[in-house]
């Protein structure tokens, strides 16, 4: 079993709307669990459910599109994912996610509430889609592993990745921001696991903050995160570009794409961060 | 009162979480009332909760993010929003919609479940932002008046707008979409009523659906749908603009974004919308 497989198990809880895991310190960026893992687990949960619904029949085993809000930051320990059917239709099943940690006096503390549609992409045709960026293979692009070791420390998520960015949007590595607003990178699990339609909701959100091309290397913390998954991927490298065009009033977008090894587009979404333009590397 | 004041104007229901209102014809597009003017109903609805709230104090008045999944079309009559406060923070509040209608048997059917923050923009800085588009003046434009009258009669929801269409964008209506997937156009309420930041959420699903311009004159119903409003909007016109990258699978992306008359970013969304390679225009 994989390493990501291995973290993202969950365990039936008390009744059909619960299920439980643990978050590790492994999937830590910063003083919190990765958003995109969090909101790969809180799927997870809503799939689970779905599939073990009578009415289901699990004919919806993909995310198509999912909205996540984040409250609180997850920490590593036990956490709970509550879900909610709302409408099981022909094209899509929708439902309702929190998933929350006990707090310090064990009340549970939501962390992040989410709708999430789920539907087939088993055959999906193209009529229209981006074409990938234009970037060198990965054997040309700069490995995170190269990062400094003290930057690294902090951001133990990364050793779950072997993810290769495009020199062209690494400057700021060096001090030297393209302040374009634009990252690229070549993504895949370290542990060679193969993407999914769920590990695609993670992996939009994988790549160090677009911010950090921008020069503000501040923490950017999520307060929206809506993606859409429109392809089941191909094995082999995902190719993911970001990009921001707004940045004002304490918040930015941060646009993402992802594109599977056969140059199909996979992904996509768009988050709402905070920007606080203040010194430190907090991603 | 503007005609919109009175349309989205709700009553008190039944306890401090529940508001009414009523849907009208005026508001229809197709056989459904417009969704985004169902959004900026929900949103009403979470705002006056928040007013009313003693802990909020008022000081979060503008809404900064909604993302809504659609259920079912919403009909003209009574309606019912439905709200829960999730996080009162310090940069924003965050809370939960439903909005129903009562079915023929006089059971709630929900028609959106959404979930949105609130904010304060009333002073916003500019760090980066995207430039709006390059387009004739509102005079030079094609007004949505212009239209055929069997097109209109059903489409009430447009006799509500002052909608002037970029002319190299609109050659849909004449048979010659330019298959780039782009619309773009100025906007204002018909009645003069200026734009506010609520307002705003109904301005990003107001256009023609962007399907048109790739040929596509199916129904292309929103199935997700997230907006960032990022200021306060200045009186006068605003400038919309609509593209599509991606369309496969029965699905496919709407991006807007929204700039008003001093050319400042306003307002930006991206929803997931089906979509039927039929014939047929039931936009």
């Amino acid at each position: 079993m994989s390493e990501y497989d291995d973290a993202i198990r969950l365990e039936p809880g008390d009744g059909p709307t619960r299920r439980t895991g643990t978050f590790t310190e492994d999937w830590m960026i910063g003083n919190a669990v990765n958003g995109g893992f969090v909101m790969a687990a809180g799927l997870q949960a809503l799939g689970e459910h779905l599939a073990a619904d009578p009415a289901e029949e699990t004919k919806h085993s993909d995310p198509v599109v999912m909205s996540a809000y984040f409250m609180t930051a997850s920490a590593p320990g036990p956490f709970t994912v509550t879900t909610d059917l709302m409408r099981c239709g022909r094209m899509l099943s929708t439902g309702q996610i929190s998933l929350s940690q006990p707090g310090s006096d064990g009340t549970p503390v939501e962390r992040m509430r989410a709708i999430a549609s789920f539907g087939n992409l088993e055959q999906v045709d193209t009529f229209k889609q981006s074409t990938p960026p234009d970037m060198p293979p990965p054997e040309q692009c700069v490995s995170s592993e190269q990062a400094p070791p003290e930057f690294l420390a902090n951001m133990r998520f990364l050793e779950r990745l072997d993810l290769r960015l495009d020199p062209a949007t690494a400057g700021w590595a060096l001090g030297k921001p393209s302040m374009k607003g634009v990252i690229r990178g070549w993504l895949r699990l370290k542990d060679a696991r193969e993407p999914d339609t769920t590990m695609l909701m993670m992996a939009l959100d994988a790549l160090p903050p677009v911010a950090f091309d921008l020069g503000i290397l501040g923490w950017t913390p999520t307060l929206e995160f809506t993606g859409h998954i429109r392809r089941r991927p191909a094995p082999g490298w995902l190719q993911v570009s970001l990009s921001s065009e707004n940045v004002g009033g304490g918040m930015m977008e941060e646009d993402a794409s992802i594109w599977d090894s056969t140059g199909a587009l996979v992904a996509q979404s768009r988050q709402l961060c905070g920007v606080r333009l203040s010194t430190g590397r907090n991603g």
